[in-house]
Formats: C-alpha cells, structure tokens, sequence
C-alpha cells in the first residue's frame, strides 16, 4: 500500500469513528498499520474531526516508533499505539471515551460475559488493567499505557477478547482491518449497557456457563462455523 | 399466498423491524407464517439489513423443517421459530436484542407487570426460560432454544402473554402477524425500561391486585373490550 | 368558540403532544374546555395520531358527560378528564405514558420537590393516589380514576402542583391552557428523570428547606413575581 | 468591543447554548465580560431563545451591576455572574440545567474526578456550595448564590476547576471566553454522566491517584502540554 492509500485508509476510518457516537469532541483515535510496510497511519494529536483531512494523518514507523514523512505530531497515545502492533496479531487499533465502557473504566470493574449477544463478539469478560505505577505515569507514559494493556493480555487471548479498559482511562479496541476495530468497539459500548444495567438491579446474577459461551462463540468464529452465508468470510478461530 | 408474496412481507417485516430501533447490526430476525401453505419465510443468516432484498428471504417448510427453493441459508435461529409454530398458535415470530429486555434476559429476571401499561399489551409477567443443559447447547442448540420455550409456557397462555426472556440470550415476541409480532417486540422494551427503573430505586415496590391488570386487559382485548372505535377490529379472548 | 374552533385546538394541542416524546402508540390523550359553553373536546379512542383529524375530535358536555355531535367514540380515559373539569380550575387536562413519571406511578413512588428547577414549575411534591379498591375499578373504573386524583388533593393546591400519578399508572397534568398543560407534563418528565437519578446513587438525599421552594416558585409565580418581561404576563397567585 | 459587538457575541453564544442541548425551554443563560470596557453582556431574562435576538442581549456595569443601554431586564441571574466576575479571572459565564449536573446539585454530592477524561478539563473534583440560609434566600437571593459560589472556591482554584454545583439549584461553568465556558459545561455534564454510573453500580470505587490526575491535565494546560498541534494555542498553567 502507499503512504498516500494509508493515509486514505485510516483517513476514512476515523471520520467512521467520529460518526459512531464512541467519540466526543476530540477525543480518540484510530491507527492503522501496514505490517508489510512496517508503518502505522494515525490521528494528529488535537485535530476536531470536522477539520481532518486525509494528508493530516500521521506515519510512524513500526520498527523505531518515530514520525515519517509527515507535517503533524501524532496522536499523544501513539506510544500506546505502537506497543499493541508489537505484542498483538492486529491490524488496528481504535481508543474511544464511549461513554459506558469508560464508565467500567472509571470504576475498574470488569465487562462480565453475560450472555449470548457478548460471546458472538468476545469469548470472556472485557478485562481491566491494573493502574499504573507512579513511575510509570510519570515516564514514557503512553508507553507504559500500552505496556500494561500487553501485561493483562499474559493469560488470555488478545484475538478472542479484541478490547480492553485501561483503569481510570477508558476502552481500547482492535481487529483485523479499520472495520472489525470500529465494530469491536461499538459492541464493547452496546455490552457495557447491558452490563451496567445489570449490575444496577441485579448485582448478584450469575453469567452463563461456559459451554453457552463457546457455542455462541464458536458458531461465529470456530472452524465448524455455521453463521452467515459463506465459508469464505469465515475467520480462523482465535487463539 | 404465493411464495414470491410470502417472501415480500417477510422482507418488508424485516425492514421494519431494522429501522424499530430493537436490532443492531446483523442481530434480530423475524419471519412470517402461511399456515395454510405450511411454510414460513425468515431472514437469511449474516445479511446486514442494508443489503437483503426480498428474493434473500428463505422459505422453511412447517412441516419437515427443511428450505424450500430458495438461494441463501435461514438465520441461524430457525430451529427456534419452528418449534415456537409447531407449539404455539401465531403467524409470525420476531427475535431482537432490543437492550433492556435483553438485559433482563441475562439478569435472569422476569418483567413483573407493575402497570396498566404493561397489562394493555400482556396479561401477567414475561416470564425467563430456565437456563439450556450443557447436552442441549452442544446438541441442536437452536431447536432446544424452542423447546424451552415452549416448556416455559406451560402453565400460561402464549396468547395473553405473546414474548419471552430466554435465558442469557434475549427477548422472542410473536403475534398473528408481522404488525403485531414487531409491536409486542416494541412494548417489550418499553415495558423493560419502565420495570428496570422501578427495580433501580424501589426494589421492594409490589405489583398491583389482578383485578386491575385484568380490568387494562379485558378493556382492551376481552369481548366486551371497549378501548378504540371498531367492533370489528377487537381480538376475541386470548386463552 | 364554535365547537369547530375547539375541535382545532384540541386536535392542535393533541399533535403537538405527540410530537413532544411524551406518548408511544395511541397512548396519550388531551383534552381543552370551553367553560363558557360547558364542553370539552377530547382525542377518540384508539385512533392513531398519524390518521387524527380535527373532525375526529369528540366532544363532552361538562354538565352531562355525554357525547355532543361527534362521529366517534371518546378516549376511553374521558370520565377522568370530566372528574377533573368539575373539581379543579383548570382549561386543559393531558395524559400521558412518558416514561419516568410512569415508573414513579408504577413505584407508587411521589416525585419529591428536591430543587430549583421543580419549584419553578411546581410547590411541592407530585403526589401518587392510592391504589384503587376492587369496587372501584370493576365499576365506573375512569371515573373513579378522576376521584382519586380529586382525593388526592384534599390537602394541597391543584394549582400550585397541577399533576399527579395515578398509582400503578400513569401521569395527568393540566393547565389554564392546553399549551400549559403540554408545558407541565414535559416538565413532569424532566423532573422525574432528574429524581430517579438521585435516588438511584443518593437514596438518602434531603430536599431542600422550604424557604427555597417558596423563593422560587415565587419568583415566577407570585405577585411580587420579577422573572421575565412582562407584568401582564404573570399570573395570579395559585391558591 | 463595541457595545454591539458585545452583544453579537453575547446573543450567538446564548443560540449555541440553545442548541448544545444543555438548556430546556427558558431555562440558563450566558454572560460574556468586556473587561476593558468594564461591562459583560446578558441574557434577558424569560426570553425563549427561538424569538431572542442580538438587540435583546442586557449590558450590565462590572462596576455598578446596573442596567446600560438595554430595553428588556437582565436575567434574573444577573446578580450571580457579576459576583463571578468580581471574584474570578473568567471572560464568560454560563448557567445551565443541563440534566446529570443538575441531578448532582440536587443530591449535593460531588462530581469526583474519577478518570483522565476529567482531568483532561478538571483538576479535581466538582464541589457543590453549601445552601443557602433563609436570610440570604430571602434578601439578595441571586447576589447571595454567586457569593456562596466564590467562597466555595476558597480553598481551590477557579481556574483549574472551572464549575461549580449550587446546592438544590444547579450547575455554573466559566472560561477564558464563551467557547470555553460552554465547552466546560459540556464536559461537565458528560463527567456527571459518568460519575453517576460509577455510582449506581460501583459506590465503594475509589479515584485514582493525584499523579494520573496532575499527569493527564498538565499534559494539555500545564507549561510543558504537549497534547495538540501549536505552541500557542497553549494557555497558561491555572492557578
């Protein structure tokens, strides 16, 4: 790909972000990467989305982290950015202040796994990062923000459970493409209702077993996949 | 009906039911009955609502269970609406993960009828299916999704109280047609928000006496119903 | 006014009350009087807003209770707007299914005066009525809803708090006018939002003292009232 | 500024409260200051926004807080903003009744900075004033609410917490110009959204530590921001 089709790229996904509702004013963000190319495509850091354009977005290399050919400074987050293209098998990555999932955020309460309509998304609850060490907020900030995204990652599947909330911050999400990253964060924000809603009236209701879980889950994802209509959008299940 | 007609209601029901608010993204389905042909027309599996046409929609047979001349596989919950026929007496079947009914669905928690609203539309609560055994997930997971909906309904009627809570799953409403199956949908999760609030801030309030919710439900439905202006448009009793 | 004129106003007032958000389906109803010619005119029963002419409007003697030159049949809720019309001073009465005061009614919970704003608009609390009893509702149940209302402000102004909840149903509200009436359930609305909330995380929150209630409520209201431009525009005093 | 101009100001800021959805019916209001000129300009007061016009907007005196130059009366405000402007280093104040705000100042309870969101506006929690006494209700009740605002910030910086709850009342917000202070009261009723939740669901949280908090707001205001794209568009640390 281009630098030129990148910046298109990750140009048109944001303006999708903005559209979402997941954002709100000019918070969040949404990158890219071109793996063959070794470069990921970001938001400026502080642009309104009604004055984005596609040659406003930022190239940082994948290998050294730095600025390529570009007129902007990227996103403060990219740092955060960087570490989830270097731990995750991904291809984007969107952070929103959606308001429910940065509410769980804020309240360092896991999104629970509590039904059918979360499985055929996320196989397991939306974990929470621990919070950051002074130290680490201190130093390389946005860095250590992606470091200790990649640390809760260490017992699950980054792939089967496409999102996170970073402890009094808010949700990161990611995919395949642009698409899947976006989609993996509305249903994030469409779980987190659900969950919260829950727990307001029923804190001690009990999720579903395991097996409800990796059926809904399976039916979608697995290799005996039997949602939908062709064989050929069918993902390799997510290990 | 012919199939061509068949599959035109089916499909305008669908478009419906996607601009109602009730489904998100490929979620939600609904399909429509002709009894006398002993076929039914439902969604098909995965289409987004944006792309489906009306020659997408698929015919089912009543009787065996199998398609019927058509090009795309049924939604993956046909299994489900075809025990819902089999056993209950309606023309059509709608499923949604509408949010608060949904929501009540993964608590696990009936929707209490708390209100003269509620008792226009259901004669009583809508009631939650017991969890699905690991033997009846793993095992034509879909049609025991019908069944214990069916076996939920044993001590009430399915036409006094036309919607259910599958466990952990979301809300299944039905009716004599597509109009009434996607308007009980609605009132579903109008109903849903209304007792989740009341559960929010005043757990211990208690329904009211029967005699009022059957006062609501008999102006409105009974045969000596006096609510709207035709005689001819009143339902006999629902038993 | 001829009877056309208040068939229009009525129909005007019912459409904008339908466009308020305060109704869903046919629920909902509004009615203005002329007390001048003891008639009111009310929206007939069952009849969608959408297909609502002013020809459909019907209209009720206020000495009778009967049907004057009408084509349809009246909102089934009329013998409570006639109960209203005799007790209270008031020009126009409205119903609604908006969605938290419902919830109060259905909580039999009072919406408590907890702030400026609610005294801006009303002196105190939004009261609940009691449940009707068994008799009540199996005979002449709607015009015993207009009795208990009536009951319910045996100690209070229904001027200074011109709404009430009718237990396990739903909000009326009324005016000197039917754009007062649509202004008082829309605040109604508001104001209930604005207490479930506080309910919901400061159950134990106390209203304010009721020297502040008074200055607001006053300082529109009163006769040394000084909000806004106009002094014709100040109403008296309730009492 | 001219006088005019003032207005102009004044009146497009008022419009784009209107449309912020922060306001209801005549409800809240904006001031903008002309410090050099010793005047801030209002709006008057119980004017529906759909009928206000720039001619419309009061000129009030910073120094005398009389009425110059101006043909309708003032907000009945007023006497709050030129408290608020005597005491703090502000160029416009605005008052809404903006709803999870509001709802804050009626259960007088903080809104606590639980996240980066909120420190990214505010450096600390939203305190709510203490009420009123009878004394200061019933004499100069609308001096008596900016004073109350101002000792409010005895201990705090007006600059680094640009909002305050008035107890049962509701909330103000302030900034370097009318862009700000609406963009403050903006996020402030966001930040109550999210606090409420984390309150509904999860009361025992605790906020996070002072360095995340310092970290995220010296990163866009402090001398060393390096959130955006310019050098100048960087205000000067709050103090």
């Amino acid at each position: 790909m281009t630098h030129a089709a990148l910046r298109r790229t990750a140009y048109e996904a944001n303006m999708a972000l903005a559209s979402s509702g997941l954002v709100m004013g000019t918070f969040g963000n949404l990158s890219v990467a071109d793996r063959g190319a070794a470069v990921f495509a970001i938001k400026p850091s502080g642009v309104p989305y009604e004055r984005l354009s596609a040659d406003d977005i930022v190239l940082v290399s994948l290998d050294t982290g730095e600025v390529m050919d570009s007129r902007l400074r990227p996103s403060s987050d990219t740092p955060t950015h960087l570490e989830l293209y270097r731990a995750f098998d991904c291809g984007a990555v969107v952070h929103t202040h959606s308001e429910y999932a940065t509410m769980f955020a804020q309240a360092r309460t896991p999104i629970r796994c509590m039904g059918t309509t979360h499985a055929d998304y996320f196989r397991g609850d939306i974990p929470v990062t621990r919070p950051l060490r002074r130290e680490e907020v201190e130093q390389d900030y946005e860095k250590h923000t992606g470091l200790v995204i990649v640390e809760t990652f260490a017992g699950c599947s980054c792939r089967e459970v496409p999102a996170v909330l970073v402890a009094n911050h808010g949700p990161f999400a990611w995919g395949d493409d642009a698409g899947q990253a976006i989609e993996n964060a509305r249903m994030l924000e469409y779980l987190a209702r659900l969950e919260w809603r829950v727990r307001a009236i029923a804190p001690e209701a009990q999720p579903p077993e395991t097996f409800l879980i990796d059926k809904h889950y399976l039916r979608k994802h697995g290799p005996k996949a039997y949602y939908g209509q062709r064989q050929a959008e069918r993902r390799e299940p997510r290990r």
